[in-house]
């Protein structure tokens, strides 16, 4: 078995991230941050530390502003909703649905108008293309880092100055990269960042995260027990509870914090050897006849998306999987405006997505499959 | 040590759950419901299979309807803002912040009004007090089945009957009961329950639910990826993907699944022992002098509050926790309306929450405990 689809979620958990899962479970029942009797404080600590492991990961100053949810989708549900303003929001084609569906509801009700941004011939945005269509009324950019469809990286650190010397908030979906890329809130000045912990961090399912930097107003979308003011019937303000209503999900936070640990030491050599494995299926895949890429061959996060001719990407992907016991993610991937832009929406695509577990035999296996479905389609 | 506070997150998970959470996060690490190779299909049939099995252990027919959360406080939002009309919501005194903040969010957005019923002296509502307050725009009933400060049980199945006379869909919040108390929504009538599976059913953290009957018209509240109709922009209306935007927490999912089945062996004999602890309990803190309690004799959940004289009750449990290793919870609990209620707002209540995993010996030894603190309070 071959799991090449490692960009919807990874496939393999280090060992430490499932210990400390299983230590949770045993050890760290009680409710963090409710009550404050022993287990109360150790589960409570073990949170305390992950905000504050998690700040310093990814250059965030305030570790209180590293805010928990139930996933990537829920951050960015966060961040989209708790900064609405009556306005105009720039985003790029290659928005994951998690920004578009959110964005789009917004219009929908008629608050905000929104300019998507197409990608250029290296498949992202630049900070030019979004300065020309700044208004006098945009009060937020959202930009994906990496595409999950093309692999397709993001100048995020030009862009960040850009919304710096704008004043406009700067929101970055770090779903694919996270984990995979060096990301430095501050140094990019980035506003907002929402996390997929379960993805390039080799985190459990089951959670995710917004950071923000100080200075972000963000509006509470969840409304609940936060352990704070209880005797207030509104939601209280003060980050981290305001955003955080009802139980944390303490085994995923601890297993979030092996995660992280994990990765900051392993984050070089795994980048080098998914880096060379894309590279390798990437210029494979371009010597097979009949196969199209969509991705550039410099994929940093190791997403790269195909086609076989007119095969509907299903098929291939079914073929893959039955035949040669091998898993992609066909389809549009909840990325519709990128399918649009490439043409692919009918067909969609296929996406193979690597980990710095997999291996170079398991890659030219996967060529060979490519080939022989390219060679002989049914 | 002695683990008192059951009710704001279950000490003991059994060995069952912590076994399939291990499980899922070595081989169920796909994404459920996003791609259809093996890997994925096997997350997503763990997936569905646990809502159908809490479909079976709630009385619901649709398993479809089942909507995993990452709380019971995601859940009851969804519940308030997705069935919010302009109208006139009934509720009571006994319901915690996750129901009373949503309300009061949407009362302040001017959207809607609110009656907030006061307990009867059997700590509860009953179906006559809700009858009279129903007006001809009163669009929702959302009642806590067992209070978290008191252990009160309301009488669901007769508000459950009332409702559906009056065609007013009953919300029932299930935090303190679930896993404890039978629950079947088609017997009572019940239109939504919300529940907390860490607490009593002893699963993970990171899991909750709302269900649903067919019938009720919920909006989404997030907005994301669903894995369905990807090229629509905005959210699909189907359930439950619809309600479930971004990745799932299948470990957490797989954990519940194994709580379900463990709590459906042992429920009846768990709420016997847990009857009987209760029982002990309280006839024992109303020996003792100068000190009060606020809860029923009957109290099903195993939820017990009081007071010793005047001490406020942080001080209490801190000493327990300090001097003789009782983990209990002071203060409001998150339920501010009932501690006005009870007069306790500026003292709060140390509240005693037990599970069938404590026992006759640990319930002596804290009655000794409260003892020696209401003998000799400093």
């Amino acid at each position: 078995m071959i799991y090449f689809d490692n960009a919807a979620s990874s496939g393999v958990k280090p060992a430490a991230v499932a210990e400390a899962v299983a230590d949770a479970l045993k050890n760290l029942s009680a409710n963090p941050g409710r009550g404050g009797h022993k287990l109360a404080l150790a589960a409570a600590r073990t949170v305390c530390r992950t905000r504050a492991d998690a700040a310093e990961f990814f250059g965030l100053d305030n570790p209180e502003n590293v805010i928990f949810t139930a996933n990537c989708t829920a951050a960015l549900n966060l961040a989209v909703f708790g900064t609405q303003a009556k306005g105009h929001v720039i985003t790029t084609a290659n928005e994951h649905n998690s920004v578009i569906r959110p964005l789009y509801e917004l219009e929908r009700r008629g608050l905000i108008r929104i300019t998507v941004l197409p990608p250029n011939e290296s498949g992202t945005v630049t900070a030019e293309s979004i300065a020309r269509s700044i208004r006098t009324d945009t009060y937020l950019i959202a930009v994906n880092h990496v595409s999950n469809v093309t692999g397709a990286v993001a100048p995020i650190t030009e862009i960040g100055r850009l919304a710096g010397f704008k004043n406009i908030p700067l929101l970055v979906d770090g779903a694919q990269s996270a984990g995979h890329l060096k990301i430095d809130m501050r140094a990019s000045n980035i506003s907002m960042l929402a996390v997929a912990p379960h993805k390039g961090l080799g985190a459990p399912q089951g959670i995710g995260m917004l950071l923000f930097a100080d200075g972000v107003t963000l509006k509470p979308i969840l409304f609940g027990g936060t352990g704070t003011e209880s005797e207030n019937p509104y939601q209280p303000l003060i980050s981290p509870e305001a955003y955080e209503s009802g139980t944390l999900n303490t085994p995923g936070i601890a297993g979030l914090r092996a995660a992280l640990a994990y990765t900051a030491a392993h984050m070089h050599t795994h980048a080098e050897i998914l880096r060379g494995l894309s590279l390798r299926l990437y210029d494979g895949l371009k010597k097979i006849k009949n196969v199209r890429v969509y991705s550039p061959r410099d994929t940093a996060a190791g997403v790269i998306s195909f086609n076989i001719g007119d095969l509907p990407s299903g098929s291939v992907s079914d073929i893959l999987n039955d035949e040669y016991d091998i898993c992609t993610r066909p389809g549009l991937h909840c990325a519709p405006l990128i399918h649009k832009h490439l043409g692919t929406i009918s067909q969609g695509a296929v996406r193979a997505s690597l980990s710095a577990y997999n291996n170079a035999e398991e890659a030219a296996f996967f060529l060979t499959a490519v080939k022989e479905i390219a060679d002989h389609p049914f």
